[in-house]
């Protein structure tokens, strides 16, 4: 046995590496009101929820999820030219290679598989992903 | 036509949605010190990072990437039974459907491809997706 064979055995290479996700949830805007509605199946998940006043909601921008916005590394903040070029990791870019968005958001109200926050900069019917306190 | 005819175009239910990550790099730990050393591919993106005094660090718990955890959905926090069970949106769990880890770090210098952090509560080789200001 020499040590350095490659075989069926090798591990992927680190940069093969994929990771998927399913939404828990979406962002559901009406009425004047901004909700998370999660899937229900989700729901047991919040228990506790009610307790906190703010919630990190990690969502997905799935308005760019195509390779010519993944492709992007670099931006002139907010889309203004006179701003200078920018790493996309230095900036809060919806262009990056993972579509991860971050808001902290206030919690008004939890009621079953629903959660009402106070706003959120995310188009209707965006995929959340994740809650965190 | 009938508008409510299934037909090949009808688009895909929101649940079946599925996003998928690449690694942008991995936590390294050596000598001491605890590194973001990013896939050589994403170095333009670093731009302008050198000026922030801290980053979010968005990470994917790779260790748990199986049904067995991701389909957790209430723990005791820090694995304490002594600690109420509490849904995993309103924890820190590791276990929990999306694998994403959130951690803020202190940058103590950025070289090429390489961040060097503060710390991180993170398993050496764990692959970072993000990175946010």
């Amino acid at each position: 046995m020499i040590a350095a064979t490659i075989g069926a055995d090798e591990p992927a290479k680190e940069t093969e590496q994929r990771f998927t996700m399913r939404p828990i949830g979406w962002i559901r805007k009406a009425e004047g009101k901004t909700r998370i509605v999660l899937d229900k199946k989700y729901q047991p998940g919040l228990l506790g929820v009610d307790k906190l006043e703010e919630i990190w909601v990690l969502y997905w921008f799935d308005r760019n999820d195509a390779p010519e916005h993944r492709n992007v590394l670099q931006v002139h903040p907010r889309g203004d030219p006179s701003n200078p070029l920018t790493g996309v990791f230095a900036t809060r870019s919806p262009k990056r290679p993972n579509l991860i968005a971050l808001s902290r958001c206030k919690i008004l109200s939890v009621e079953e598989n629903v959660i009402e926050i106070d706003r959120i900069d995310a188009f209707p019917d965006t995929p959340v992903v994740d809650l965190k306190p």
